[in-house]
Parts: C-alpha cells; sequence; structure tokens
C-alpha cells in the first residue's frame, strides 16, 4: 500500500494522479478540525467554498435557507459572517441542522485540490486514528495532502499525517511512503504525548497564541477523541451515517 | 537572524521576499554536488541553463570557444552532451580551464529560483560546513532553497539544509527557524555519520542506486570535505577567488 505525504497546496500532484486513490485533507490549525468539530455537533453539511463572495452568493440564491457562514481571512473572522474558525464556535446550539458555508485560507484550498481523489476524508489530531483504521479498511493507495500555511510546510498538519501513518502502520500492514512521510511519521513519534508542545513550537500556533487563542491550540491538540470520519463528496462534507436534517 | 528552508522549487517564495536575503541552492543527487566538484577540478565556470537547447545555442553561437556540455534528463545523460550528472565524471582533465554548460531536472531550477536573493551560494554536503561559515560572516537572512525531486519533499536535499543549520547554530548565534529549518536540523542531526545511509534510504537516493550509481550516492554523502563555496552571480556559477582561466 502506497502512502504519500505532500507538506502543502502546491506539492499536491496533478488529478490524474490522485484519481485511483483515497485523499486525506488536513488543516490543523484549525479548518479540518473545525469541520470535524461542527459536523460531529450536528451541523448537516460543511460546504467549503473559495472566497467569501462564493458564500454570499450561495445565500442570496437560496433565500428561503438558513445558512452558518465561518471561515477566516488572516485568522479573523471574515465582515458578513456569523463565525470565525475556531472549533470551540461550532456548538450545537449554533450549527444543529443546519449547513455551514466554509471557507479559510489553506485549508478549503487544500480540500478543493484533493478532490480529485477517489474519496476525500477530513482529518485533524482528534480524528487520526479512526480515519487511518478507515484507510486500511479501503485499502486503495493514500494521498495525504496537507494544507501548510501560505504554501509552506507547516509542523502541525505534517504531524497530523505522520500519526495517521503511524496508525495505519503495524504487523498486519506494509506501508510504502515517500521521503515526506518517512519524516512526517518520526515528527509524529517524537512528540507522541506532547502534541499541545509541538502546536506551540509551530509557526502557525505561535501566531494564534499571541492573538490569545490558547484554548484554541489545546483543543486542536487533542489525539483521538473523535471516531467520525468526515467524507468530502459532491461539493459538501458530510458524516457517512449521520442523521440528515 | 532569521533563516528559512524552503523543501522544493515550488514552495521558493517570490523574489520580493528573497533580494534581501542570501540564498543558498542545494540538490545533493547530484546536480549541486556536480557542480562543487567541477568547479574544485578547475572548471571556469559553470553556466546553469534550463534547457538542452539553450545550451546547444551557446554552442553553436560562440564557434571560436570550447565548452563541455553536461548535465541530465531522469538521470541520464543528454544526447549530443558530453558528460552526465556523476560528480565523478568531472574530473580536472576533463574541466579543467573549460565553462560548463549545465543542465538538470531540479537543480538547475532551484538554482534560477534563488537567484533573485542579493547572494546565491551553491551547496551540498561537500560544503555545508563552509557553506554555514560563510553565511555567519555574512550576517544577512538566509533562504536555503532545496531543489526537492518533481516539486516533491526530499530527504537529502532537506537533511543537507539541516546541517547547513547545524553548523550554523552554536552559542554565538541566534537563529530563528521556520517550520522546514526546525525539522531540517533535527533531521541531519539524526542522521550524523550516517549520511550514506540516509541517501539510500531517500526515493531519489534508491532510484540512482537501482542504476548501479552507488559509488555517486557515497561520493555526495561526504560531508565537509571542501571548503569551496560557489556564487551564483550573473547567470553562472563561479568560486571566488580561483584562478580564472
Amino acid at each position: 500500500m502506497r502512502v504519500d505525504v505532500f507538506p502543502t497546496v502546491v506539492n499536491i500532484p496533478d488529478a490524474a494522479e490522485l484519481e485511483n486513490r483515497a485523499a486525506v485533507a488536513i488543516d490543523v490549525l484549525r479548518a479540518t478540525t473545525t469541520i470535524l468539530t461542527a459536523l460531529t455537533n450536528g451541523a448537516d453539511t460543511v460546504v467549503p467554498v473559495l472566497a467569501p463572495e462564493e458564500a454570499f452568493k450561495v445565500v442570496r440564491d437560496n433565500p428561503e435557507r438558513r445558512f452558518v457562514l465561518g471561515g477566516e481571512r488572516r485568522s479573523v473572522v471574515i465582515p458578513g459572517f456569523h463565525l470565525g474558525n475556531s472549533p470551540l464556535e461550532y456548538t450545537p446550539s449554533r450549527v444543529e441542522g443546519l449547513p455551514v458555508l466554509f471557507t479559510t485560507t489553506n485549508g478549503t484550498r487544500a480540500i478543493r485540490r484533493a478532490a480529485a481523489a477517489a474519496e476525500v476524508y477530513i482529518a485533524s489530531f482528534l480524528n487520526a486514528p479512526a480515519v487511518a483504521k478507515q484507510l486500511i479498511a479501503l485499502g486503495k493507495d493514500v494521498a495525504i495532502c496537507c494544507a501548510g500555511t501560505h504554501d509552506q510546510f507547516s509542523l502541525e498538519d505534517t504531524a497530523c499525517a505522520g500519526a495517521i501513518l503511524a496508525y495505519m502502520s503495524g504487523p498486519g500492514s506494509h506501508l510504502e511512503l515517500n521521503d515526506m512521510g518517512l519524516v512526517a511519521r518520526e515528527l509524529y513519534l517524537r512528540y507522541d504525548g506532547r502534541l499541545g508542545d509541538l502546536l506551540h513550537l509551530s509557526e502557525h500556533g505561535q501566531s494564534l497564541a499571541k492573538m490569545g487563542l490558547h484554548e484554541d491550540l489545546l483543543f486542536c491538540a487533542q489525539l483521538g477523541t473523535s471516531t467520525a470520519v468526515p467524507v468530502f463528496r459532491e461539493g459538501q462534507v458530510v458524516l457517512p451515517g449521520a442523521k440528515r436534517a
């Protein structure tokens, strides 16, 4: 089983190289952590949109429906949006039964690029073990697509890819990894049990900490607290098997 | 002192972000190792060209001059060229006093992208300690530009960036690193004294080993055997202070 890790959006290969694989999109701080949280707290779907204007258009075109608009630019809430990019904002009382239109700087692009694959899963530390289990069950070659930060390698996304690889590794599995995969798995294993430290060490984590978002970092550093594996298909992220509104 | 490591050509930032920095271009297997070797073996200059046609045109336009044409496509010598991309081919008897027109798949692109910086140095494991010393002496912020392999992260280039960082680190220096820099330095330190193993573990190294190029890997894995620091300026790589033909 071949598993390649791609460190940033610009390193994700062309659609033709993804179409027979399963893909995993990761943006630990904070898009994919937030998407998972919104869905487990009852959001109907999360629709990743590339630009705020795209979200406003959906709202205008569907005047009879209620939407939650969420996301960020430069880590802060977008004017006219309901929520930012903190997973802590996506409480059941705010999102239950509603579709979330969601746009972030890096995460949304990674999901859209990964979408060329046969299956696309949304991962964060919270569900990394569950995603690993799903990939092993599926048995296809895998492309793990890290968002990175502004096309630069990020410690937290690569370590999360490494966590998935560590949980996929075992006596029963033979993983053929690319160079980034080897480094990702070693990085995760070095910070196993200290993911909060890792997030505070990362450039993006430091910039969020400076904004006072320590609680977000601690939330995003939780490992394996969720068994949910969100799937991106037909333009939206859903929880398969979840009761839909 | 800020030092950023960029893992592949597509991750190297735009010219505006490089212009006040020193840049280092790295393609351990094998372009920058070969360029260094050619120059220390007496080549007059090495001119990185993006395409073989560019080299043939220079030859046609300068019928009175002798050139060495070197480089590779898919790791093999280019039809009509004199030499491939193995450092072992660039012996004094073949290159002394001659300009080398040189093109490779990844290394040439990295050098050309790094060229937006104020100074551009050419590094490999052979001269990593010497390059580190030069960067500390210069005192500017640094962009370490790894070539990678076909826009993918490569173990050997990142480890070489890490070797430079390890040699720059010390009681007298305060380095502010990006996330890739942190990982690069740790990667190098883990393989310190076992660089041959690292190269044989890397995807590119394995592909060269399958072609029978073990001796190239061993040559490229030598650490600190050269004190030369080639500089790229005005379209060519030279050894400052070397006697020019």
